[in-house]
């Protein structure tokens, strides 16, 4: 092994060095490298052939500071305990990788933070200078630091939100309502006349409610009434609505479809199912809400309303780094038809 | 809303103005908040109250340049055309979640750049002053895109890879010698007899021929022989477990279970089996390897080795932050025991 890890510093390379080198000013090389038309296409040629031979690259923190940016943008995600990596929210991860690649078409690096209530929680990174903008993604449930964050984008722009539970705050959010009625409009149209919905609505998030709504909404439509299942607000979302479906058919064993408000949720309402023999699609369908991409395991894999985390990602950055002030977003969504829901 | 984005910047409060209003020189509010012994405490006192009473933050790229150090650690992560995000490759962002969470332990924040051999790959974040050390993650597919960084690497400490081909580089690895073992004795300590292995191995990662050798070695040790189902290069991980299933079940129907190289790899095996209707763990006996949460979800839920992540992102960060040099690591791993493998 020919390598030192103290190599770098070393030879650290200074732009006094590619100026002396070139046999020019150092302003020259900084004109030089940012392409000013002061400097002759012939010096730019010297100077960047110089640079290149010395292995010259700026300092991105020197050149932050003259041009005031730093293109980078900063995405906290918030974490419950139940929410820990390595397991963690996969969507927030699904969602953090479109994020990533929207930032790095438009030439930006993303920074980020994995943050929980009980841990200090920060969103300074503009004013620190390490970032553009600030994107916070996480579920309403964790209410203190949505707080924080809410009287924060109070006193600064550059922050956006994704899943905040404040509607006075700026921030990107699914067509919650939408997806409620697509997904239960499919369960109707596949003749499927008792479905329950799955999800914690009275402490929970306000993105649950709205897909409440639009399962209500599509259910009233076709004179049907909603069914809530029980909430089991412990425990993780898996958890909670394999509980849910237990209760909802222990109460009424006639029930033969589920909305669950989340992918989660829907994986512990087919692990009841499972449990006690019913065939899925065949004599329960069920429709989640998510598209993650674990529902090609499940079996069957889960039908899902997906949103489209590509749009989301780019009307986030938007918001931060763009500053799009004073608005709230939201992204369509489209149902994904893959096995829970049995054919026409 | 009462948000306004230009807010920030127009207020933006200096070390300046905290000096004047503390009534003290500039460099006394430089070295009061550096801690300094030159500074009294009560001058102290007297400056941080005023930094807290102005909201003054100490603009972290002035002082990287000051300090020399970023407090932040890169994470790239390649990406094949397969890869892509939002389905992207899920282990990676189980990694890439604690790193997030090993780093924030330390102090340190996190930049994440997603990177392809088709696009621009770039490692040079140390000397760009954007870090103090870089995590590449990546499989070994990724040839060219590990010629480019082991290159990096020669020139270059503070480099630290997860899924290089190459054994002379600084790397972290798991036990995979030891996880085929495990795995492939766990197999056969439960009766079953004819195990395939399922995994490319020729333009393959280093990894699978090392999980390769640990499952040939305890089959040898009872004196049973490897049997390698064909390698299908093409598609995603799911769609090669799922045609070296088939492949191998067409070829020698008394297969009773496979070892999966990678749990995407077992995914596509399990969708196999259930469509040609043999009961899993009954009929046949299957374990993954890499201990994806997303095995939670499949039927059955997937038995797989799991490395320890926390551990391999520790090592990671002492290899790319602290510059431990010319040495290789190896994280323990262990079996996780779900219910694709029958009980005793």
């Amino acid at each position: 092994m020919s390598s030192q890890p103290s190599e770098t510093k070393a030879a650290r390379v200074t732009s006094f060095d590619v100026a002396e080198r070139a046999g020019v000013n150092q302003s020259t090389v900084s004109r030089a490298l940012a392409g000013s038309p002061q400097v002759t296409p012939a010096t730019r040629e010297r100077v960047l052939a110089v640079a290149r031979e010395l292995g010259y690259t700026v300092d991105q923190r020197a050149s932050g500071l003259r041009t005031g940016r730093t293109d980078t943008v900063a995405v906290v995600i918030l974490q419950g305990p139940e929410d820990k990596a390595p397991s963690g929210n996969p969507f927030y991860f699904e969602l953090l990788g479109s994020i990533c690649e929207a930032a790095s078409a438009r030439g930006l690096e993303t920074l980020v933070s994995l943050q929980s209530e009980e841990g200090r929680l920060s969103g300074d990174y503009v004013k620190r200078g390490q970032a553009d903008g600030t994107i916070v993604i996480g579920s309403a449930r964790h209410s203190s630091a949505w707080t924080y964050f809410q009287q924060l984008q109070r006193s600064t722009g550059n922050l956006a939100f994704w899943g905040s539970p404040f509607d006075d705050a700026r921030w990107v959010r699914s067509d919650n309502h939408g997806g409620g009625r697509i997904a239960t409009s499919h369960l109707l149209d596949r003749g499927y006349r008792k479905i329950a919905f799955v999800g914690p609505l009275g402490t929970g998030p306000g993105q649950f409610a709205e897909r409440f709504s639009g399962y209500r909404d599509a259910l009233a439509e076709r004179g049907a009434q909603p069914i809530e299942a029980s909430s089991y607000p412990d425990g993780d979302r898996k958890s909670q609505g394999y509980h849910a479906a237990r209760d909802m058919i222990e109460r009424d064993g006639s029930i033969d479809a589920f909305f669950a408000a989340s992918d989660r949720l829907a994986f512990g309402v087919l692990d009841y199912l499972k449990e006690i023999g019913r065939d899925v699609p065949e004599d329960v369908g069920i429709v989640g809400f998510d598209g993650m991409s674990a529902g090609t395991i499940s079996s069957p894999p889960l039908t899902t309303v997906a949103p489209d985390l590509a749009k989301a990602a780019e009307a986030l950055l938007r918001m931060a780094i763009d500053g799009e002030a004073s608005v709230t977003q939201r992204v369509k969504v489209r149902l994904i038809e893959r096995a829970s829901v049995r054919p026409t």
